[in-house]
């Protein structure tokens, strides 16, 4: 899809930045005088999120990772239908905390088999790719130091483990590797301005000039 | 799949009476001594029940048909690995009221341009089609006569209209043709006893010896 706004993402474990760096980025370029929509999955458009609230209620084991994969992705398709594609078509500049990324990774990393899965309903439901995406990546320590500071984040690392989120670091820059030039890694360390810095310097590299 | 049970789908247009012959046949088998799942769709699993009614409250252009078709397939995995897999790997009879051709008929006429794309998610999220499946064919006014008797009918068809109800059972009779002998017509005129004997002949003929 060639849309004339410009769609970019960001990506990272849990407590790397992504949502404090997407809003940052969205603040400087709609001070900027730019058209900018900032969102967010899982959720980002009201059928999403009520699809999101049906996979988060209840217990853990109540969807099987087939079925919450589908809605999740049932949840993206409302998100970029009624969100991303029309922003897009006028010209704005789209950022999203997380997208298609997250699910490579989270369902990559819990079940791995299911990886070509991901692809094959990417593929056949949903198509798009941000043109830029950002991986803010850091030691998974800093992240869990990070959201232990802001004090609801330590229930949520405990959950997934230290261990998975050091899996799915490795999973991010495998997939930024293999994705030709789309996603960006940046280096997460140091303040939120000197990562802030670095996201700007990448944006003006490789966001283009129309954005 | 090679289940030791039998999976058996009953469809056709709306009022043909695959309620009545599926729960009919089911009483007759288990009266028999056999075990049998008398299940449904859209729904059939608790978590399917819940997708289903995301689905259906609301306006009806809360969701595209695309998002829809992604609900649906959610739901009918969830029915899937609950329901019907559990009871055909314990050699149960199942039969379901509806199942993934309804899904073909109803897509593929309100937008035969996802025709394809139906066909796509089911192969790669369910992949598993019924032994047999009954379709119940009749003359659409005949299903509206008997959805006008039964009461409830006549807004669901208005809803449809016959034009449409027409369409789908030229789709229905394309798609069984199309089957490979898996899709058995039945000739849907006549008392449900009559329709119930020419079911019963099917299900000898078709069902084979170990169901
Ligand atoms: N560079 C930074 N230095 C120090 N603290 C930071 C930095 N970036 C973000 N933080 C703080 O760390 C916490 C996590 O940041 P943020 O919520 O932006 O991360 P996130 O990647 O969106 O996390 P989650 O995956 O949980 O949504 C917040 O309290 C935030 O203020
Ligand atoms: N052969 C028949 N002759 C007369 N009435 C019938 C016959 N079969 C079913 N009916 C009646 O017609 C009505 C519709 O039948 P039924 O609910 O079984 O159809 P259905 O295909 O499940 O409909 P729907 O698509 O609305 O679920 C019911 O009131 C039922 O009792
Ligand atoms: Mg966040
Ligand atoms: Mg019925």
């Amino acid at each position: 899809m060639t849309a004339p706004g410009r769609f970019i993402s960001f990506e990272g474990i849990d407590g790397s930045g992504k949502s404090s760096q997407a809003r940052r980025l969205a603040a400087r370029l709609s001070g900027e005088g730019r058209q900018v929509v900032l969102t967010r999955e899982p959720g980002g458009s009201p059928g999403a999120e009520e699809i999101r609230r049906l996979v988060l209620e209840g217990e853990a084991a109540r969807w099987s990772p087939e079925t919450e994969l589908l809605l999740f992705t049932a949840a993206r398709r409302d998100h970029l239908e009624r969100v991303i594609t029309p922003a897009l078509g006028a010209g704005k500049i789209v950022i999203s905390d997380r997208f298609a990324d997250s699910t490579r990774i989270y369902q990559g990393a819990t079940r791995g088999d299911l990886r070509a899965t991901v692809d094959a309903l990417h593929s056949l439901m949903i198509g798009l790719e941000p043109d830029v995406t950002f991986l803010i990546d850091m030691n998974p320590e800093t992240g869990l130091a990070r959201a232990a500071a802001r004090g609801d984040g330590e229930q949520r690392f405990e959950s997934f483990g230290l261990e998975m989120q050091k899996r799915m670091r490795r999973a991010f820059l495998d997939l930024a590797r293999d994705a030709g030039g789309r996603i960006v890694v940046i280096d997460g360390n140091g303040s939120i301005e000197d990562v802030a810095s670095r996201i700007d310097a990448a944006f003006a590299a490789h966001a283009g000039p129309a954005a």
